[in-house]
């Protein structure tokens, strides 16, 4: 058999020959641009061209700074196109983490979306690496600006060769894309994806059996492109002729809506936090949703009251993702099998509301001190991962030895499985609480919590007891309506039935915002510093 | 990221993890066999432990001589994961080239079905290199033979560990399975599987936009296990956890049909004239066939009207498939895209005969002697094909220069690519009728002339001209109703509205049966020169 590297060009190649037109909706700060996979093809070749030209070789670093839009999408393709590595920087961390991982990934090049140039700006000085900025914008001028030298991405569009020809040659285990996970302490962390891994996950993302990604979809990344490859969505989009949609800067529950709306789109996909305020506006607001044949969420576990209510209330398809900055990022995903389908609605719930089956490709186990843990549903253990789109190291980091063992990643994720081979994610193995020599899962906990009608959200947290080692305690934001309603023996005796009664908090404290990540996953780290303080003036 | 290989054993142990409560339904001489994929897997490991105390090793082959049953697809899985070669022999090959491909392939070990006992009994004088014969039944007792050693499957699978492990350390570009294609003159020409080809075509045959096979389908694959891997659909269904319906020897639309009946089969795939034999019984007869979402017919074109019958007079929805033995085998597939949907049935009947698209993953180009041709649907080349399921060479055999060339297989199949990318095919190089410097296709002719209510079958071929140098004649099988009450001229008036007047047959001949190869095309080199004697003659 013939031995073809599998590479990044070819999947952008295959929509230019086959689906000219097919193509993007992109939202910008100015405009709604419609570009199709020809002129994105193009376009794509032009910019790659420009980026040789000035001086971005085999093996170099090109960052980003950018929303989801086309612009990003073409950088997507025409960096590794180049052999080069495209970092995709995640615009919301500190400035400290920004330059720290700006500088650490050896980035040459920085492309900027404009209404980020002022944080660029503003970490300019602590910048060792890059050379030259390119700004994205829609305007014909350039900004007045401190950063140099800046060039204008269209002019450099403009100047580029339409005909450059993408190299066929890279192995196929070359860096093609980078992004840094933020750890516990510390800096970020980063994960560089080969060709290889974002190929093989491509594929994946089109079977029947996972995503279904398929041409006669409409699909919108609201997971940002500077997050793990947006999931991947991009890619495989462009390679199986799927319309992409992408929402561009500060995009909200009106303007998802309304993308849904007027696109029809087919697949969407982000973090429980953004399909909360979806929620929250649909249960206000009636809006046409019924183009969506499925929600994609991931990043943290979405309550069950919420997967409900989507289905159920406004008839969405909603599906479940597991995945990590390290996993590419899918490696589950919560699809009934053929013969669960006689199960109750219920039933059904309670299974969608899992991280699901493994996908094709991965390898799994789950093991605590014991061993490999019984395929039960019940005993837990930290979930370990192996397969083709799994980081084997961070970049350049000496805490690879902590996370990357014996040939698996180990994922840090305390986790169930059941014996249909259904992944349940119990907790982070920092965030599990450790009473008495049992394990409480906090996931549960805060599941049970947000099923409450009065509650907004809520998290549990280990607070360290003498007695036990380590005691839950709740921490739950209330809907504005209810505030002041709800006391916490209300929410003690909600929760009551649900559980043995050494896993009920031993305190449930009211708070107005639970601290999240950048990602929009709880930040438990602050929130137990939040309550150390509190428990200690209390 | 991790670089693991894609193997063959890791899609079995995926069924056996996640879907023990699916399997295969095998029909054999004696009886209706259900096993699951637990089942499967310890049975294929006990196999595979057997195999290597017999002294198989890495890089050894082992043959099959075996219709589709549970049997045959344990060794697709237990000879690869040794490191071995699965070598499945034709079983419709003339006695010659069996002896010959078994002896050019260097098999060691060849698994026989009992029925098919006799075939090798005869031949065994001829075999050179085979060591142990293994015979595959439902029977305690072996049968009287004259090939020694015979050892039965039952008992190694009784002998053997059931806790072996499949290695996990082969290199994916190893061989992992192998089939010959007969060649036009001379012996069949061995073509070699990978692991990595095996694998990245089952990640293609779930993708939504090619067979979409999923594990909420029935699978049954009637073409042959020894033909091209049984397209692939064998090891794709266990990987997915598809049930899979294996139909046995000799079976016929009565049976077929049953199967499709009983076991709820969703997806099913053949060549034309096994879809044209059920036509038949299905209009003599009523079935149960709602279950089914995809019939799939490769190996030759099948006629439009046909695909017509099927859609409209049966419901059942059509799907070409293009490939062949030396691309694993699916490279082209008719899907319609989402924005032909809004099409006439009758444009989308016509975009549905042809090949259709190239699936993810498959690089293609058609050029002639001027070059690439246009994308007009109408310029003729040669189909040139590229990827990493597209065999590089025939084993151990100097035709390799004949048909690889510049890193592209030559199809010898001559196509048309229309401005969508849909793929049609006009003919096999040999069979293109070359008159007065213009090209007609026999394929388009044949369509045609299957339209008309009274043909049964039809080949059209060319024979020499002095004038223009080949000339059409068509062959046509009238079905039993109209024998002797269609004329030469009701055809010739029946084409005439629909091609160029040099297009049309110089000859119409009224034949009993077209002469077919051992996986049911014309053969159209047989026609040709029982055409010569009966022109000769008249």
């Amino acid at each position: 058999m013939m031995n073809v590297p599998l590479t990044i060009s070819s999947m952008l190649e295959r929509a230019e020959n086959f689906f000219p037109k097919k193509g993007v909706v992109s939202r910008t700060l100015s405009k709604t641009h419609r570009l199709n996979y020809k002129e994105i093809g193009e376009r794509t070749r032009r910019l790659a061209s420009s980026l040789e030209r000035l001086g971005i070789k085999e093996g170099d670093k090109v960052a980003t700074f950018a929303w989801n839009q086309h612009r990003h999408l073409e950088t997507y393709f025409a960096v590794p196109s180049l052999g080069a590595v495209l970092h995709m920087v995640n615009i919301r961390l500190s400035e400290e983490h920004i330059s720290y991982i700006i500088n650490h990934a050896n980035d040459r090049i920085l492309l900027i979306d404009e209404d980020l140039l002022p944080i660029i700006e503003s970490v300019k000085d602590e910048l060792k690496t890059v050379e030259a900025f390119i700004l994205m914008t829609d305007q014909e001028e350039l900004p007045e600006t401190t950063l140099e030298p800046l060039y204008s991405y269209e002019d450099l569009i403009n100047q580029g060769d339409k005909d450059f020809q993408f190299r066929k040659d890279i192995d196929e285990n070359t860096p093609a894309g980078m992004c840094y996970t933020s750890a516990t302490t510390g800096n970020p962390k980063g994960v560089l994806y080969s060709h290889r891994a974002l190929t093989l996950h491509s594929m994946m993302l089109g079977m029947a059996d996972t995503l279904a990604l398929s041409e006669s979809d409409v699909c919108m990344p609201l997971v940002p492109m500077f997050h793990v490859n947006a999931w991947g969505l991009p890619y495989a989009s462009a390679w199986y002729g799927t319309q992409l949609v992408l929402p561009g800067p500060n995009f909200t529950p009106e303007v998802i809506t309304e993308l849904i709306e007027n696109e029809k789109v087919t697949i969407t996909a982000g973090v429980p936090t953004i399909w909360l305020g979806v929620l929250n506006l649909l249960e206000k607001e009636k809006r046409e949703m019924s183009s969506l044949r499925a929600v994609i969420c991931g990043g943290s576990a979405a309550p069950m009251s919420m997967i409900k209510k989507y289905e159920e209330d406004y008839g969405i398809p909603f599906m479940h993702a597991y995945g990590m900055t390290e996993t590419t990022p899918i490696v589950a995903l919560s699809r009934i099998k053929s013969y669960q389908q006689e199960l109750s609605n219920e039933e059904k719930l309670e299974i969608r509301s899992k991280q699901g089956l493994f996908v094709p490709g991965v390898e799994m186990k789950i093991v605590n001190e014991q061993g490999p843990v019984e395929w039960d549903g019940k005993d837990m253990g930290e979930l370990l991962l192996r397969g083709n789109w799994i980081a084997d190291s961070y970049f350049e980091d000496d805490r690879t030895i902590d996370t990357f063992k014996d040939g698996w990643l180990h994922t840090g994720d305390i986790a169930t499985i059941d014996e249909e081979g259904t992944l349940k994610l119990v907790d982070r193995t920092k965030d599990l609480i450790k009473s008495g020599g049992e394990w409480i899962s906090s996931v549960d906990l805060e599941n049970a919590l947000m099923a409450h009608e009065g509650v907004f959200e809520a998290a549990v947290v280990a607070v360290p007891s003498e007695k036990w080692l380590e005691r839950p305690v709740a921490c739950v934001v209330l809907k504005p309506e209810y505030k002041d309603k709800v006391t916490e023996k209300d929410i003690i005796e909600f929760l009551t039935p649900k559980f043995a009664k050494w896993w009920l908090p031993d305190k449930v404290l009211f708070i107005d915002e639970i601290p999240k990540t950048t990602v929009g996953k709880f930040l438990k780290r602050e929130l137990r510093s939040q309550l150390e303080e509190k428990m200690s003036v209390s």
